[in-house]
Formats: structure tokens, sequence, C-alpha cells
């Protein structure tokens, strides 16, 4: 009796759970088939990236985006969309941006492509010429020193590892000659910095990014700028050649007093818990050289695509759900330090916390944080998720805009699309709407919809 | 004494299994990193779809495609490179192809974006002209019958349904409206028929592909084209405003006789057991209208580079590896016919045979034959691929070149990337190196190379 009572209880979860996968696998068909039929999520990315187009911090671009980001949460049928202030800083990429070579016996002048860093000062005006030092790695620039380094243009050739598998730690390794080459370099006597673009293309688009100036290695401020992939080639097959070259750097780009911008957030209101979020959020602000398509236009309107979803659906949410399109992660994470310090003050409670900020590629997996047993919980859908082609769901999860949520003890998600393709626009003039595919833009706003369509039901 | 020998032997076998695994995550990685750094697909790739570009069975293209591959494998390494005859059908697109839409009163005439579907008939000259029925399906043509259809040019107005996440299922949804339209619309009297191109991608492309005459349907063959997505829709919203609308199809594609071409196979000869075969393949044939860069040329310098792969790191075979270039997948399938019949006259016995056909983009996994005890194999090797994002292990494989051998019993496996993007491109003028992207070619290779790897080892 007692075995047969067992054995009865037994079927009896078993059937329970197997309902639940019932039930959640026809809801996940529902949503997808939405996101796949009637989304409006790329005509929404359309008009950002080539109507609004580059929205650095700061610019008027960003602050149209923010109208923009406002009106389009509020047509997705948001219950409230509100502004949430931050001061971002002003940088500005000015009209001048020359990279020259002179080389050989009778000199010779050649143009190669190139870009200011995020950040970067200007050079004076007509630019700094100068002879060109050549390194792989801070630990040759520190082997080489004063002698070597002192009055001439440091050139960090630094290539992402094609072995990486995952595109952003080839990135990791080589992004730090972009953040942080020019104070090294400065500490030695240079004039100025180069470094190769961090770029999985082999093309002449540069990739421009933030660096930062650390004046614990040197109080002095040299220009920095990005040489595209195939610039870079060519400086250094140039300096085996004539190793005396000169290269000849000119921007005007300037550091402005800091701006008032926004957050821009887009809530549902939970019916159960109206105080408890769950938000899904990626950057409005992008470079200015392209139209921040792929890097994060391709976020934005995924996460604003939930307030759509769930209307259309007529998804009443348990925890409130909010799209956030944070301000300033490009130079700064401004809006993304606001959005916490205000979480605080707010007494609101996060449930979890997604970022999709790795482009506008097809799905994945997730990356998600083992606090409060999420990833456990997440780990259990994979069966959900295996039919859409969503694969891995993988431990230690986040992004840079909720990694302040983070340290306040939020678990974090990190949405992973394909990454082989992103480092080939990431940060360039490329990145530009025509490199956005429908479907997988479609897929991967579906799959997050998906997602916080479980955990808040859970 | 007993339980301690148990113990010892447990931890024997897993420490055994455990030293394979890691030998063989080494192998792995070293496959991996030759295919990411050193190989030539990518350079191969170029040629074949920029220098010779569209290479449809019986055309010249086609037979320099033939000596390109013998080359090119000769090059890679391979032990030995011959050619296999196959008699493939010889159609010819022609000079001449148009599509006219005239409507409306005044009338007025539009150009429609449409191409000749492989294997059909052209018009008289000057063209069909005649007015239109659309129908969504044959069940709708059935029902219209003689009556509506007579004289008429059938629009088979069918989408690729969006909601589905493998795309390739879409495509066999709507494929047999391109396949076997013509017949059907033949039987009631019909004078031509155009189908809406199967297309995931909303442009002005017209996609070409393969249709037949089934004359026990009708004797009667039709001319047949397949309209771009654009021009389905204009023509679907123009037969709402105005339904006595005509189309005017002008084509003067024509089949002429048979020709002599050749598969093309590339060895590494088996150090243990040479008339045995694992071999990798895809299709050298492509459609006339693009470079046929994705379908399939990129599953040729991908199963090539197997050769070089195995010759660069010093891989011995235990059995014979073999790249084939297969003839005339597209419109015939003679060449996977005449490998298949000539490994039974030769006595040769295929271990496995792997299929790349599914396009150049980043992998996902492969669908593997439950045979002889593959698909077991194959599955218990998931966590060596794991680090490669080669997440999907699927039983039931295959590949239409592999069809023949399948159904003689040997195991097959088609290698499976990300499709989203696959119906963009294929079938079009649109089907170009430019929409390669470099790593995810090469990470098709490597997984491919990897898995071959260890079917020979095992």
């Amino acid at each position: 009796m007692k075995q047969k009572k067992l054995i009865t209880l037994l079927f009896f979860i078993a059937s329970c759970s197997y309902a639940q996968f019932e039930n959640d696998s026809i809801a996940l068909r529902k949503l997808y088939d939405y996101y796949l039929t009637e989304s409006k999520c790329y005509k929404n990315l359309e008009y950002l990236a080539t109507k609004i187009g580059g929205r650095i911090s700061g610019s008027k671009a960003a602050e149209k985006a923010v109208l923009w980001a406002k009106q389009t949460m509020l047509e997705a049928g948001a219950d409230t969309v509100f502004l949430q202030p931050c001061m971002v800083p002003h940088w500005e990429r000015g009209k001048t941006e020359r990279c020259k070579l002179t080389f050989g016996k009778p000199q010779i002048e050649k143009q190669l492509k190139a870009c200011a860093l995020g950040s970067s000062v200007g050079t004076p005006k007509g630019g700094i010429k100068a002879r060109v030092i050549e390194v792989k790695s801070f630990d040759e620039l520190d082997k080489l020193g004063e002698k070597a380094v002192k009055g001439k243009i440091v050139f960090y050739n630094v290539f992402m590892d094609p072995r990486h598998i995952y595109t952003g730690e080839a990135y990791g390794e080589s992004v730090r000659y972009r953040w942080g080459g020019a104070s090294r370099a400065a500490k030695y006597g240079a004039l100025g910095c180069v470094v190769r673009s961090m770029s999985t293309a082999q093309n002449d688009f540069p990739h421009t990014g933030n660096m930062g100036y650390d004046t614990t290695i040197s109080k002095t401020k040299l220009p920095a700028m990005a040489l595209s992939y195939v610039a870079a080639d060519v400086l250094s097959e140039s300096l085996k050649k004539d190793p005396e070259l000169t290269l000849t750097m000119e921007t005007d780009c300037k550091n402005l007093p800091e701006v008032l911008s926004y957050n821009v957030i887009g809530q549902l209101n939970g019916s159960e818990k109206r105080n408890e979020f769950i938000i899904t959020g990626g950057h409005l602000d992008s470079w200015d050289n392209g139209q921040g398509a792929h890097d994060d236009g391709a976020g934005i309107v995924q996460s604003i695509e939930i307030l759509s979803a769930y209307k259309k659906l007529g998804i009443k949410p348990r925890h409130s759900i909010r799209a956030v399109a944070f301000m300033n992660e490009e130079n700064g994470l401004a809006g993304g330090k606001a959005y916490a310090l205000a979480a605080i003050q707010n007494h609101e409670k996060h449930i979890a916390a997604l970022e999709t900020d790795a482009g506008g590629f097809t799905p994945r997996g997730f990356n998600v944080d083992t606090l409060n047993g999420l990833y456990k919980s997440v780990k259990k859908w994979e069966p959900l998720f295996r039919p859409y082609f969503v694969d891995r769901i993988d431990p230690e999860g986040g992004g840079a805009d909720i990694s302040p949520l983070e340290k306040q003890g939020v678990p974090c998600i990190g949405f992973e699309p394909d990454g082989q393709r992103y480092f080939d626009y990431h940060h360039t003039a490329d990145d530009t709407f025509d490199k956005i595919n429908k479907r997988e833009l479609e897929l991967g706003a579906a799959a997050i919809g998906a997602l916080l369509y479980l955990i808040d039901k859970k």
C-alpha cells in the first residue's frame, strides 16, 4: 500500500510537470509565432539605424533616439514609459581624421584608413608627424623603453586571435591596447599611438571604441587612433622595408562638458507583484561612425518588442516587465549606473535582468547567473528551448549595463547570439541596417521574450 | 577483494576513456587551429565563385570547375585524384527572360523580376500573354478546375511559412509548387505558370531551381518561371485591383542533349583499411544565375580542405578518406548515382558518408544516421564538440548526393550549419562570394574535419 501511494504520488508529480511542460511549450510556440510573423522589431531597427543613425552620448542624434524610444515604447503598448536622467560624457569626433604614411626614397605618401578612438584628445592642427615604433605587446613596449619610444608614434600591432571560437575572448585579449595604449606609450615619451583595429574582418574599415587615460601611468594625454585591418598590414609591411618611415596623425576630436541625457524605460505593470521587476535592456547610444545597427540597435528593438508581444498575446505578467534603453554604454556607463542607483532609491526588487548587446545574430543561448538559483531554473528549461535552436544555457551571465545591478545581487543574464560576425561590424561605419537579417533579429527577440515569460511565471 | 578488483577495473576504464577524451580534445584543438589560421577554403571558394562562377551541369563553367577541382585537390595533397564519369542533363537559360504585367485603364505596363525554372521549356518567341489565376495550393487549383484555369497563366502564390524555425521545413512545404506546378496547371489547360520564389528574403531576386514535367498528369509541357518575392507581391496586389490584368511571360531556355561530365574525387589512402572509405562531399555544379557560393561552393571547399588538414598535421587516416565533388545535384543527381554505382562495382566499403550542402554558415551540428550505430558513436562525442559551438547531434541525416549510398546501407551524415540566411540567397543571382563569412566557412570545414577524424579513429 505504501509503495502504491508512492507510485501514485510520483505519477502525479510526473504528470503535473508534463502538463506544465506542455503548457509552457504551447506558450512559447505562440510567442515565437508572434515574433516571426507580426513583430515590429525589424521595422523599428530600420528607423533607428537609418533615420537616426549613429548616436553617441551627448549628440543631437542621441537626443532624438531618446524621444524615438519613448514614442516606440508607447506604441508598443507599455503601461508607462519614463525617462531616467543621467549625466553623460560628450565627446565629438570633429571633422578631421587623417593618417598618412610617408616612406621610401623618393618619398611616397599613402593615406591609411584610420579613425580617432573615443575619448581621445585631438592632435595639434596640422597633425603629429613622427617615426613609428611597432610593438606586439605591452611587455615589448616596456622592454624597448624610453630610448626607443621617445618622440615616436607607438603602433600596437595586435591581432584578434582567430583560434578563439568565442570571438569575445579574442576581443578581450586585444582591446586593452585600444583602452590603455595611449598612457603606456606616453610614459616613454611617445607623441601618439595607433592600434590595429579589433576586427575579425580583414577589410579597410577602422574600428573605433572607447579609450581612457590613466594619469597614474602618465599625465600626458596622447592622441590615439585605430587603423583598419588593411591599413595596419600596410603600415607593418612598410616598416619592414623602411623602418625610418613617418606617420602623420591628424584629428580634431575633443571632450566637451557633460550633458544631461536619459535612459528610456517602458513598463508593463505586474498583476501580482508590481514592485518586483524583470527587465530586458540594450543600449540606446552607439558609436557615431556607423548606424549602430548590431551594436546595439538590435538589443534596443528586441527589448522593446517584449511590450508588444505581451500586449498582442494578452499576457498579463505577474511581475512588472521593463524594456530598458540604457544611455551611454559605449563611453561611460552612466545609464547603467543611474538605473541601479534608482532601483535602490525606489526600493525596487529585481528578479532578473537580461542584457542583449551582442548583435542581432542567430540565437545560441543564454549565460545565466547562478545567484538565487536562476541558472538552475533556466537550465531546466533547456528542452523547451531546443526546438528553437537555443542550445546553450551556460552559467555566469550579465552585461555592461546591468553590471551595477549585478553588484547589488540581482541575477543577471546575457543573451548570446552567434558571435562570428559581430566583430566584423563592431564600432565601424559598416555597422549598418543592411547587415541585419530579419529572421535572426526576430529569433533573438523571441528567445528573450520566451525566457522572460518563463521567469515571470515560475 | 572482489569489490576492490571491480573498483580498480572501473577506475581503469574511466581513466582510459578520460585519457581518450583528453587525446581527442587535443587532436580536435589542433585541427581547429589549422582550419582557423592556415586553411585555404576561403581563398579556394573565392576562385571557384568569382573566377568560374555559376556552373550548371553541361555548361562550359562546369567543365572548368571539374578541372579546377582536380587541380585544387592535388594541391591540397590528395594521394590520388580521379574523375568519375556521368551523363548529365544540359539545360540552358538562354538570353530572354521577361515577365510583364499589363493592367488598369489606361493600360500600364510593369516589368516584374522573374527567371525561368531549371528544366523548363521556353515560351514561343514573343512570349505568352494571358490572364492570371492566383492560387494558394494545389487543392485550390483542383477546385477551380478547367473552367477557371483554361487559357490562363497559373500563379502559385505560396509563401515559405516564417513560423518554421528550421527553414528547410518551410522550403519543403512550398517547393512542390515549383517542382510540380507546371504539369498540374497544364492538366486544366493553362498556358504557363509562375511561382512565388521560395525565399526568406523579402527582396527582388527571383529564385530559380529545378522543376519537372509529370507526363502522367499532363503531356503538355508548360513554361514555368519564378517571380521574386517583391514581384509576387506586386502581381497579387495588382490582381486584387484588376482581376482582368494580363501577364506576358517570355523565355528562350531549352533542354539540349545530355553531356558527359564528372564527379571529382580526391583521396587520402587509408593506412590500415585502404578499401574502406569515409567521405565528405558537396556538389560542384550550381545554378547559372549566381556564383554558387553558398550553394554549394562552400561544401566543395570545405570537403577539399580535409585533404590539406590531414597532410599539414601529418594525420595518417586508418581508412581511406575522400573529398567528393559531386556533379549535377541541382538538376538530376547523375553524380550521386554514378558514385554509388561505382562503389558497388568496385566493392568499396563505405564506413560513413557526409554531405555539406546547406551553405557556409556558422555550424550548428550534424544529423547522423542510426545505421550501424553511427549516431550512437557521434552522440557520445557531443562534449568534444561543445567548445566549438557544435551543439546539435541529431538522428537521421544525409543529403541528396549521398542518398544513393544511403539506399545501399551506408550510414550518412548531413552537416548542419545555421539555416536562417540560406534561403535568402539560394538559387539566386545574390548567391555570391561576398555573402560568405570567412570564419563561419572555416568553422564548418573544421567541424567536418573533426568529425571524420573521430569516425576514422574509432
